[in-house]
């Protein structure tokens, strides 16, 4: 069951049955080395996270360590979930998007885009990104690209990237505070409110939009601002496959239209979660989407783990993960082609074996 | 899934989800007549069974016979798994190639390719094949193929195929004895051993390598050569969905890159076969494949009969059949589009009924 969050049904049910490219954006944020902020990875090795994630959707093993990335509490990578949906009812297409990691994943015959985006810097002493170039770039890459299918879900991967998504949303004046997902069960909210106070320290008076995302945003998020902006006109439907950093992507979109008095068509977008977002108490991804001009339609994948045993699978039901790498648009394509619960949680199952 | 044989999993991995156009390659030639030499088809009607295979995996019944092609031992035609696949998952188009048949396949409304290609003769005596005209007529077709799908399968039903691909590698001066499979548990050796001898005193000293295959070649060989050095620079990646005879296929096109000196690009082929190719003991298409100047991607699709009872189909698990007719590159297609082993079972069972 696809069940919807803001909007109708009716824009998802147009896609019943449609290809689909997956297109999965990478970034690193050095962000992600602050001690207790996040637990998308390895601890010592968190930047790998994006990496290892691209790789193991695509071939199904990843090539930049030893094993699957896991969290410190046992609690595998999303990716499990993006790629069974691949392997059950696969994407026409899997593009890979570096915008700016320390590690390339180790990948031939996949389409790998390079834009020359580095790393961004902690948002603690300012995320030191050239936020118009990204977005300028993310602009031309939407104007030139070429898809065969019908349309695209767009992914993310970047850790810490929850607290990069609330810092822009609250530096943007949002009302966005406790809204805000985490990888964690209990949202590390003292850590994150000290590393928001040093970062908004950053921020100038006289700062405008570009100023301020390049102070406290991340490459994921100013990229795909550009992407859908870029993909305006080009009559190709597109799914954010992500939570609370999707939900940012669009409040930035929002506040770019605002400044720039642009005409927007939303009516071929629509925002995909998991259900442990869509459910999650600790943040409000509904109200997030609501604080944007234009309307949105945002589904969930009504699926969950209680079909298994696996306990490490079972903490993705106690809160312990929530979404990434696509994983809620993921699911929201098999149930859109016919796949159920069952067969997901088998195929997931069996990568843990 | 799908295991690799040699190279990575990669390139494989980059067609998932991507939609397929099955060639058929069928012909004759007179070396399937020796007594004892293949048991790919019914004897004395073994000429049928490129035919007949054609049929069945088009339409689902054979109309130049009134039964399934059966090996005198029961083992019925690899046809049926190809056949199982379409019906599991479509190929987009199945393309027929009739490079030199007794009988055409009584089919409408699919296309059926003629070269103008006349049956070969029997290798014992010559194969008496126009080997550069065949291998020309293979280029031109390469650089007029149209197709809407995104990658082909090549397979082939060519009855005493191994036997030709054998002695072909041998003539062409490749360690190639024992390396080659045959349609029997057994393969018959000594038999084989007095073709070769009758067929290669029929080389003379100052034969080149085009006068070679006129004599020991047969026309799949020759034309598939031609077919895949016609398709580079399309930029379309191509499954030769075979054995050891697709092997064979590409020891020519690397004698005839020797011989001219040409630029190869194999990172868009791959070979595909049956795990009881891949398995086999009596044969070593790895060590073929490696005889190769140009590195090479190959793969197996892990799929036995273990899940069936019916006796003719466990025959393929003790040996007694193998590969043809494109059944491990189909069974690839299959796997890299999420139908299992046990829906694949359960078609091919329900076919003998």
């Amino acid at each position: 069951m696809i069940k919807t969050i803001t909007g109708n049904k009716d824009f998802i049910e147009s896609l019943r049955g449609k290809r689909a490219d997956f297109l999965l954006c990478m970034s690193n944020t050095k962000t992600a080395e602050i001690p207790g902020i996040t637990q998308a990875g390895i601890p010592g090795l968190l930047h790998l996270t994006p990496t290892l994630d691209a790789e193991f959707i695509a071939i199904g093993e990843v090539r930049s360590l030893g094993n699957i990335a896991e969290t410190p509490k046992g609690v595998p990578t999303p990716a499990l979930i993006t790629r069974a949906v691949h392997l059950l009812h696969p994407f026409h297409q899997i593009d890979l998007l570096n915008l700016g990691l320390e590690v390339s994943p180790k990948l031939e015959h996949f389409r790998l885009h390079t834009f020359g985006i580095s790393p961004s810097d902690s948002i603690e002493r300012g995320a030191n990104i050239p936020a118009k170039e990204v977005f300028e770039k993310a602009i031309a890459f939407a104007q030139n690209l070429t898809l065969q299918s019908d349309y695209i879900i767009l992914g993310e991967s970047v850790p810490a990237g929850t607290t990069t998504a609330l810092a822009t949303a609250l530096a943007l004046g949002y009302d966005a505070q406790d809204k805000f997902s985490s990888s964690f069960k209990n949202n590390p909210s003292d850590i994150k409110r000290a590393v928001l106070e040093r970062a908004f320290s950053r921020i100038g008076n006289s700062d405008d939009l570009f100023d301020i995302l390049s102070v406290v945003g991340d490459n994921m998020l100013i990229f795909n601002a550009g992407l859908i902006l870029g993909l305006q006109n080009r009559n190709l439907p597109i799914l954010l496959a992500g939570g609370t950093q999707m939900a940012c992507v669009l409040l930035i979109v929002n506040r770019i239209l605002q400044m720039t008095e642009g005409k927007f068509d939303s009516s071929k977008i629509a925002l995909c979660t998991t259900k442990w977002v869509a459910e999650d108490r600790s943040s409000d991804i509904k109200a997030l989407l609501e604080m944007n001009d234009f309307p949105l339609n945002a589904y969930y994948a009504d699926f969950d783990f209680s079909l298994t045993d696996h306990p490490a699978l079972r903490l993705y039901d106690q809160g312990e993960a929530k979404e990434g790498v696509g994983a809620g648009g993921a699911l929201v394509y098999a149930l859109l082609n016919g796949i159920t619960k069952e067969q997901i949680t088998r195929k997931v199952e069996s990568f843990l074996r």
